[in-house]
C-alpha cells in the first residue's frame, strides 16, 4: 500500500528545526494517523534534525549547509537519505509521494522552493514571508496554473484566509490587518534614537525569531503583510487597513460590502494557523492553547503612527507599485536587520536605509524569477555600500 | 415574464410595520432590481402599511386585526388585495410567486407562518424568536424535510450563521453568545427591587421594541438565544457559552476544535443581518452604518451573573430539557413582560413567576404543533392565575 493511501496528508517540511517547524511537528505528533512526514530540511541544526527524523521515521532530509550535510551523512551511515544545498531542497519539493510542502524556510531562499513545489502540483502551506513579499505575483500565478492550494501560516494571513471561508472575494470591502504595535508602540521618532537590540527584541505579545521580532518593532513586518495581503487576496492596498490592536488576540478581519466584519481570534499560539494550513478546508483537534475571553478582559484599537514607523508606509508604497519594489525593500531590510542585530547600525538606520536604497531600485512591474533574484542581489549590494560595512550574512 | 424571472428574490414580508419590517424595506429600497416585495402584513398599523404598499407597488397585504382589515379595504377600494387574520397571513406564506418569507412577526403568532412557509417550499428569513424558542425541533425538521434555507436575523444568530459559513458544524467546539448585559449589568438581586419600567427600557446599546428590551434587561432574551442556538446549530447547551460584552460590537463567535475562534462584528444596525438573510449566501451593498474600530476603541468581556439574572439559567435549563419547557417559559415570560409594561407587577416578579410556573409545566419532549400550542395556552392561563390579574393581551 502506498504512503498516500495510508495517510490523508503526506508532508515535506522545509525548515523543521525553526519555531514554525517544531510547532508543525507538535501538530503531527497529535495526529499520527492523519499526517506522515516524508522529508525534513534544516539549515545547520543537524542535532535536532536527526532527533526529528528518528522520531517521525523520516526517510529523507535536506540540509542547506554542505558541511553539515556531510557530517549528518557520516552520523546516520546511510540509514537516512540526505539531500544538500538549495538543489537538495528543491528535489524534496518535488518528492513524488508528498502532497503538501510546508515552507517554513527563513529568508529569501524560500521563494524558489515554493514555486518548485507548485510546479510539481504540491499544495503549499506557507510560513516563508519572502515568498509572497518578493514574488507574490509569480507565486499566485503558479498556484492558479498548477491548481494547487496556497494556505498562509502567518497568523494575520491565516486569519484573513479563515474569515474568507465560504465567502466571495468579490464581496470584500476591506481587509483589516491587526498589528500589535511592537515594543515601541506610542513612541515618537526622537524617542527611538539609540534604542537597543534588547529593547527591540522584547516583543509584547508574540515569541518569534530575532529577524521577525525586529521587523515587528519597525512595523516593516506589517508593511510586508500589506503586500502579501494584496497578492493573497487580490485586494488593492487602498482597501487594506492596518489597525493597532496591542493584545494581538484578533489576528485580522475582513469587512464585506454589507458592513459585516468577520474576524479570527486566538491565543498567540502558531499551532492553530500551522495546523489549519495542513488540514484546510477541515479543522482538527489542535495542541494550541485556547483563548479565554474572560481572562483576556479587553481588546483595544489604535491608529498606527506611520510618521514614526515609516516602514509601514514603505510597505503600502511597495504594494501600490507592485513588481520588484517590495523585493528590493525586503532585501534592504534583511541586510539592515542583520547589521542591527550585529550591533553595526542603529535602529532608525533600518528605516532610513530602506527608504534611501529602495528609491534607487530599477523597478520591474511584472518580474520573472530572474528579475526578482536580480533585484534582491542588487539591493543587498547597494545596502552594504550604503552602510559601508561588511555583513556576516553572504549575498545570496 | 413572471415576477420570479424579473427579480432574483420575491419576498413576502410578515410584520412590515415593525422595527425589522421597516429596516427590511430600507434594504429593498437600496436594491430595486434585486428584490420584489409581493406581500406585506401588519397587525394594526394600516396607515404605514398603506404607505409601504404604495411605495413598493405591493399587490397583496395581510392584516391580523379584522376591523383594521375592513377599514383598509374601504380605503383602497379594491386596488390592493387584502387578506385578514392568521388565516390570511398563512395564505400569504403560501403565495405561489414568493420564494422567501421574511418573518418579522412579534410573539408566538410567528410559529405557524414559519412552518406553513416551509411546507410551501419557501426559504425563511427569521426574525420571530418565538418560532425557534417554542418550536425549534419542529421547525428544523420542517426545514430539512422541505429542503429550504432558514436564515436567522437576530444579530447574535446571524453572527453565528455567518461564522459558520464554509465551516463544518461537526468541527464546532463551542458557540460564544455575546450579551450586552442590559441596563442592569453589574447590579445584584437586592438592587433590582423596585426598578422602574423606564429604567428597564433604557437599553445601553440596541434600540428595539419594548418587549425585547425588557427581555434584554432580565437576560431572558439571552436564555432564549441559548435555546435557539441549540436548535439552529445543533449544539448542546453545555457547549454554548454566554459572555457579557457591554459594547455589543462582536455579535457572537464560534470556537472550533482547532482553538480558532471566528467572530462577526458590526454596529448596532439590524440592516446587515436582515439583508444577509435575504441575499445569503451572497452579500450586497447595504444601507447599514459601518463599524469604525478606532472610534469603538475597546471591547470588554465579563462573566454573566446567573444568580442575579435567573432567566439566563432558566434558558439553559430549557435547552437541556428540550421539548415544551422553553414553550412554557416563553409564554410565562410574554405574559409577565406585558404585566410589567402595564405597571401591574415588579421587575423581579418576572423571573420569579417564570421559575414558579415553568416548574409545573407538563413537559412533552418531542412535541407536535398541537402540544406546543397547548403548552403555550396552559402557561399563559397559569401565569394569569399566579399573578391574580387580568391582562390586556388576550390568551392566543
Amino acid at each position: 500500500m502506498s504512503v498516500q493511501k495510508q495517510y490523508p496528508k503526506c508532508l515535506a517540511l522545509l525548515g523543521s528545526t525553526g519555531s514554525v517547524g517544531t510547532q508543525t511537528l507538535d501538530c503531527v505528533r497529535m495526529h499520527p494517523n492523519e499526517f506522515k512526514v516524508l522529508a525534513l530540511t534544516a539549515q545547520n541544526n543537524i542535532d535536532l534534525l536527526e532527533k526529528q527524523a528518528r522520531e517521525f521515521s523520516v526517510e529523507t532530509v535536506g540540509i542547506a549547509n554542505l558541511e553539515k550535510a556531510e557530517e549528518f551523512r557520516r552520523r546516520v551511515k546511510g540509514k537516512i537519505h540526505v539531500e544538500e544545498g538549495l538543489e537538495g531542497i528543491l528535489k524534496i519539493c518535488a518528492y513524488e509521494e508528498a502532497d503538501t510542502v510546508l515552507n517554513a524556510l527563513v529568508g529569501n531562499i524560500g521563494l524558489r522552493p515554493t514555486l518548485h513545489a507548485m510546479k510539481h502540483k504540491k499544495n503549499v502551506a506557507l510560513a516563508n514571508k519572502e515568498t509572497m513579499v518578493s514574488g507574490g505575483e509569480l507565486v499566485m500565478e503558479a498556484a492558479r496554473r498548477n491548481k494547487v492550494h496556497l494556505v498562509p501560516i502567518d497568523s494575520e494571513h491565516s486569519a484573513i484566509f479563515q474569515c474568507l471561508n465560504g465567502e466571495n472575494k468579490g464581496e470584500i470591502s476591506k481587509i483589516i490587518l491587526t498589528c500589535s504595535g511592537g515594543p515601541f508602540r506610542g513612541k515618537k521618532l526622537n524617542e527611538l534614537k539609540g534604542v537597543t537590540k534588547e529593547q527591540a527584541l522584547n516583543h509584547p505579545t508574540w515569541k518569534m525569531g530575532g529577524k521577525i521580532t525586529i521587523d515587528s518593532a519597525t512595523l516593516m513586518n506589517k508593511g510586508f503583510e500589506v503586500v502579501e495581503a494584496m497578492w493573497l487576496y487580490g485586494v488593492e492596498p487602498e482597501r487594506i487597513e492596518v489597525v493597532v490592536h496591542p493584545q494581538s488576540l484578533i489576528h485580522s478581519m475582513v469587512e464585506f460590502v454589507d458592513a459585516s466584519i468577520i474576524a479570527q481570534l486566538g491565543t498567540h499560539d502558531m499551532r492553530t494557523p500551522i495546523q489549519y494550513a495542513l488540514t484546510y478546508p477541515r479543522r482538527m483537534k489542535c495542541p494550541a492553547t485556547r483563548l479565554n475571553l474572560l481572562e483576556a478582559k479587553q481588546f483595544t484599537f489604535e491608529k498606527p503612527d506611520m510618521e514614526t514607523f515609516q516602514c509601514l508606509a514603505r510597505g503600502y508604497e511597495a504594494a501600490r507599485r507592485k513588481g520588484t519594489t517590495a523585493t528590493a525593500i525586503n532585501a534592504v531590510n534583511d541586510e539592515c536587520v542583520g547589521a542591527f542585530l550585529d550591533g553595526k547600525i542603529e535602529f532608525l538606520d533600518i528605516q532610513r536605509t530602506i527608504q534611501k536604497v529602495a528609491e534607487k531600485n530599477r523597478h520591474v512591474t511584472h518580474p520573472v524569477l530572474e528579475d526578482i533574484l536580480n533585484a534582491d542581489e542588487w539591493a543587498r549590494r547597494e545596502t552594504r555600500k550604503e552602510l559601508g560595512i561588511e555583513l556576516s550574512i553572504p549575498v545570496r
